[in-house]
Parts: structure tokens; sequence; C-alpha cells
């Protein structure tokens, strides 16, 4: 990128971080930690969201610099744009070629028993990074902030945190390269320093201006994102990373996380700390439409990765969004429309095959294929990824948990 | 006390808490954590603060139940009226005569190398209440809230606390019942825990009202309060009390940390943890005058305890503001002002034998005594406490400091 493009973009990001550019429109979108909404049956506009939070769109030239500097061909997900933004993702490139570490670090509020769909792609997502960077891994689960923003006792968020866990292990994590930790139970004098400092160079209005908070919310709320800040800094880690702090991490995440990592990349040269990167997933829709994501508060929402076979059938049957037509005859004549379309938005994030996916696309917007058969597509594939998470669930228990959790130095050459 | 009375009280102190009832007036004295000034040469009225505050005089008879149980007689600061004001003292009498459990706080917030005579009042006072009552006693240093505050590293903040910590060893305390900690180094879960939940029952309004914060402060500032009320619940040191939060405090500290346990004691029943109990000192004035107290950061207003004898002459002969009159003659004639005199003021803190003392006001008051003469006393008392703190201080090393730091059950009977 041209210097002069570099620092425009600079700008447009600090101008974010102080809150003095946010994007006033009738129609826009609303993406924050606590709110994903829009209305359009399309789903959110992603273009849009990238100008409004300055960061960069995942372009052809930085998939095939992926693509030539890891030697591996970039996942479905990455290809088909639901990885789509980021920020300073070259930066981590840079390092993989010149053989320099870094880690990712991704993370999860808790708050259902069971993890649904949606949930599932970061870590997907991730786990395949892993292998590919050969890199450690950090998971944080919030418990903290479940606690804070929800109306939950301490034991029961803790409860869902180790419950969740399972779930994550069950993507199938290298336990060898993977620290998962919960902040209630992992919080420690190294890990606390890096909160500090960060607390001690945002102040309040900054926090307003970034996350919304009034002065009615309670403390928690303005004290969490230097929470969520802090497993950023290798330092939080000395078990695994010494006292370095110079090694930066790449956060895979869906997008609306960004608020917090703009606060992070925006302090970190203040702590004298690497920035971290960090590339930006879109959300997999509720059942009922693009215009919200799934959400595990409303069960109807969701496909559960405890969900069976059956239940999986009957909720894609009963509630999955159709971009068909009224009637056959219709459809047939008309075609469906596959931008609406949940069955075939599943298809996108989970089927391996491109050129089967095409050709789906192609039969459904012809009015080839019919709802019923499209729906009936998306649950085989969805249904075998459950299925798959569900026999890897069954070797996961409590001492697994204890053995991801544990503070350890992870397998990891410098 | 009756009933009725109680409720009033109690409703004060809620709505103190709530800061609905801060008392305007335009020579109301500044009394908060980060400063203390008066207009008056007779320092704080101190009256008028327990009214404002709304905590309660500790009277005589409160006095006499406490020699009452516990077969001691009041130590000088007690019966002098430096410790002057409590909250809820007597539920911790009322412990101590069932003979249930509760233990002693108190911190110090390191902001100079040494400690000066008015950090050491506190401490004096703690110890001799440790022997006292025979509970264990947890002392924090708020090295998070300096480099909050402070220009300041972290790493200098630790430092400057461990420093500190060795001053205060060197009062005399018991190292099978006294953990002293830095935030910064003990930080961990079961202590976050409590700090978490505080942070959930206080809003962004109310911390402003209690402490004053703006919203141009940083995030740290208000989130630091709940890291001080924290070592009020016994389940922030599992090591000591296990995961009981039924185990009151009683935290001996100067009155400007009143406004973090008015917050403390008003949120406690929402943690289901037990209310801590206050007893408040007043300030050791500085050399200059009891318009302020001694102050760390202007070495000419303290005595600090690495100070040689002659250098603490110099400074009382110097500095120490004086209640006398112009000449020989006129003093002779007219008498001196003990309540100005800063002499005689340290005499009240640390001179044993009330006889001598009373003798001594009345001399003095009389003009039988001279400046010269009463500050040569003043000088005497204050260079042997001095003097006695730097032969212990002789014996206290980065060992002993392991000693009190380490993580560990302290002697305590339930």
């Amino acid at each position: 990128m041209a210097a002069e493009a570099e620092n425009v973009a600079k700008q447009v990001e600090e101008l974010q971080v102080n809150g003095a550019a946010p994007v006033e429109e009738e129609e826009a979108d609303t993406v924050t930690p606590w709110e994903v909404t829009t209305t359009r049956a399309t789903g959110i506009d992603y273009d849009k969201l990238i100008v409004r939070f300055g960061c960069r769109k995942l372009d052809d030239e930085t998939i095939a610099r992926f693509e030539k500097v890891t030697g591996h061909r970039a996942c479905p997900m990455l290809r088909r744009g639901m990885f789509f933004a980021h920020r300073d993702f070259n930066a981590i490139l840079d390092r993989k070629e010149q053989g320099k570490p870094f880690f990712l670090y991704t993370g999860r509020g808790a708050s259902s028993g069971s993890l649904h769909l949606g949930h599932l792609v970061p870590f997907i997502f991730t786990k395949w990074l892993q292998e590919v960077f050969d890199v450690p891994l950090i998971i944080q689960m919030t418990d903290d902030e479940k606690f804070l923003w929800k109306d939950m006792k301490v034991d029961d968020a803790k409860k869902m945190a180790r419950e969740n866990m399972k779930d994550i292990i069950s993507v199938g994590f290298d336990p060898e390269k993977t620290f998962i930790f919960s902040n209630l139970d992992y919080m420690c004098a190294p890990f606390y320093e890096n909160v500090v400092k960060v607390w001690k160079v945002v102040n309040t209005n900054q926090a307003r201006a970034i996350f919304g908070f009034t002065p009615e919310d309670c403390l928690g709320k303005a004290a969490f994102p230097a929470v969520e800040a802090a497993p950023c800094f290798a330092s939080s880690f000395p078990q695994i990373f010494g006292k370095r702090n110079d090694i930066p991490c790449l956060i895979p995440c869906a997008i609306d996380q960004d608020p917090y990592f703009r606060m992070t990349r925006d302090v970190a040269p203040r702590l004298k700390a690497a920035k971290p990167s960090l590339i930006f997933s879109t959300f997999l829709p509720a059942l009922q439409g693009a215009q919200t994501k799934m959400n595990a508060s409303e069960p109807n929402t969701c496909i559960y990765l405890d969900d069976t076979p059956k239940q999986i059938k009957n909720k894609i049957n009963k509630y999955a969004f159709s971009g068909g037509q009224q009637t056959v005859e219709e459809h047939r004549a008309k075609g469906g429309n596959c931008d609406v379309d949940i069955s075939y938005q599943f298809l996108r994030f989970f089927m391996e095959d491109d050129e089967k996916l095409l050709e789906i696309r192609e039969k459904y917007t012809k009015g080839e294929i019919l709802s019923g058969e499209l729906k009936a597509m998306a649950t085989e594939v969805v249904q075998k990824i459950v299925a798959e998470m569900q026999e890897r669930r069954k070797t996961v228990n409590d001492e697994t948990v204890d053995v991801f959790t544990k503070v350890r130095p992870l397998a990891y050459k410098y």
C-alpha cells in the first residue's frame, strides 16, 4: 500500500478510536459487542462497516500472499469472504515469512450452556490458522464480562465458561499449543499489570466514545475492556512468553469485537508492546434471516452443538429463511435468491467443495433446485459438522479441560 | 444505641454513599483520599467531619467498653482522641466478647522511598491493636493506585511499595499473624472475584459522587476503589480464611480513606459479605502547621523515618510551627497556645506519660515553658521513636519482606 493511503487509513483509525467519526446514517447497521442488527435481508453491509470501523478489506492480493507465505491454500471461509477484513494482517505474514514469533488470540463470552453454530465460526477458522501457522493459541473466556453484563451469579458464569471450554476443545485444538483460561480463574499479577497499564491510558470519555457506556453503567463495564485487551500482550502469559512484550498476536474474531482491539491497538505503543493484528469474520446469520446473528438467548435462532440430527432438520425446515418463491411453479419460473437464503448461507460457511457450491448457487438461482432440496443439503452439511463435534465432544471431560487450562509453557519455538 | 438513632445514622450514611448530602460551606475543610487541607491553624474540625461523613464519635463510653472487653488500658492515641471516630466499632467489640473471629486490615499507598512520621500513626496503633485483639492483620500496599495517579512507572511503584514494607515491618508486626501484599504482586483469582463483584454494584455516577472522578480521569481511577475494597472481604485471602465471607474486619486508618469504606459498607450486604468496621485517626500535622498533614512529596513538612537525630532536631527547630509569642518577655507574660503548636501536637501523639503531657500543656500555656524548650522536648520524643524504628529497620531485609508477603495461612484460631 502506498504510504499516503497508509497514512489516511491510520488517521481514520485514530479518529475512530477517539470516537470522532461515527457515521450517522438512518439505515446504519448496528454492530457492537452487544448488538448486531440490520434492516437488510442480505445482512450487514460489510463494505460500509470497513469504512466505518477504519479497518481494511481482506483483498485477493492479501489472500494470495497468505497462500504464498504459508504454502497452504486458503480455507473456504477465507477464500469465500467469511473472513473479510483485517488490521495489519500483513505484519503477521511478514513475521511468518521472517520466522519471527507471534501467537493467536481469540475468546468467547459464555452465555449459554452449549455453543451454537455461529460461535463455531471463529474457532473452526482459528484451529485451521493454528495448524497453518504452527503458533501458540490463547483462548480467553470472559466469565467476568458475562457476570457484569447479565443477571447471573459468579459461580454460574464460571460453570458456563467451563462447559463452553469443552465445546471449544472439541473443535480439535492442539493441547501442546493451546492455553484456555477464564478471567475469573486465571487473573494473576502479570495479567493485572497489563490491565492497569491500559486503565492508565484510556479515560472514561474515550471508553464512552468507543463502547457507548453511560454513567449509569456499573464500574465493571468501564473496567472490563482492559481485561479483554490484556491477552494481546505476551507478558500477560509469562509461563509461555517470559517477560517479552514484543511478540504480537493475530486475533481472529467476529467484527463486533473490533472496538476492544481498536482501543488496544491505540494504547499498545504507549505500553511499549506490540500492536495486535486482527482478521475479522462476518456473522453467521440467524435461522430467521441475516437481519440478526444467531443469538444463544433465543434458541430458535440457533443450531446448538448439542442439537440432535432431528432437531437440526426440524429447525432448518421450520425456521431457516428461504430465498425461494411461494409456489413450486413460481420458483421454477423465477428462481430463488441465494443472498437472503439462510440454507445457502450455511452452505457458504460450511461446505468444503467450491464447485459444488457454485453449482448449487446457479441451479437455485435458476429455480432448478427447490427450497426444500436446498434445506435438505444445508441440513446434511450442518448435521455432519455437528456430529463430528459431538463425536470429539465425547472424549472431552473435566480432565481434558484441566490439561488446556493448566498454567504451563506451550510447545513453542522462538 | 437506640434503634431510632441507629436508623437515622444509617440513613445519613446511605445518603453520603449516594453522594446526596455533601455539606457545602465556605470554610469546609477538604478531606479526600488525595487532599487534606483547612484554613484553621488548629487543623481540621473533626467534629464537623463526623457529621459530614456520617460516622460516629469514638466516645468515652465506647473506649471504656473497649477496655473492659479487652482487659487493656486504651493506648495514648486512643485515650487522647487521635483515634476519634468509628463505624460499627461496637460490632467488633461484640465479636471479641463472644470469641468470634475478625481481622484487622490497613494499608498504604507508597509515594516516597521512606515513610514519614504521619504514616506511622495508623501502623503504631494497628500494631497495638493486633497485640490487644490477637487477630490476623492484612496490610495492602496500593502500588497500582500510585502508578495510576502519579507519573510513575510500574516497576518504580512496585519498588517503592517493597521499600515501604520494610519500614512498616519495622513497626514490629508479628510475622505469624501478618500478611503484607502489594496489589500488583498479589492480584489473584479470589481477590479479583471480589473486585468484580464490587464493580457490578456501583455505577460510574455513584463513584463520581463518592470520589469526585471526572470523565477525563483514566479508567483506572474508577476501577481502583474496588481494589481497595476487596481486602475487606475475607474470601480475598483463601489461604487465611478459606472461603468464609462472614468474617468482618476492623480497619484502622486516617479519616481521609473513609470514602472507600463507605462504598464498601454499602455494597457488602449485596455481596453477602460482612461489613467492615472502621476506627479513624486524625492527621499528624505538617511541621508548618495543622492546615495540612505531613506530605511525603514536600520534604520540609515531614520527619522521615530515615532522618538522622540532627536532621530531626534541625527540622523541628527550623520548621515546627510555634504557638509561642514573639519574644521571651511576651511569652512569659501571655503564655503559648498548645492547640496550634506543632511540637506540642507531636507530644500528644507520641509521649507516653499523660501526667507529664498535662504538666507541659499547663506550663506552656502559662508561659513557664518557652518554645525552644518545647521544641527540645518534642525533638527528644520524636528522636526516640525514630531511633527505635531505625534499630528494628536494621534487622529487616528482603528475606524479611518475603516472610511477610508469602501467600500462606496465618496463626489464627477460629
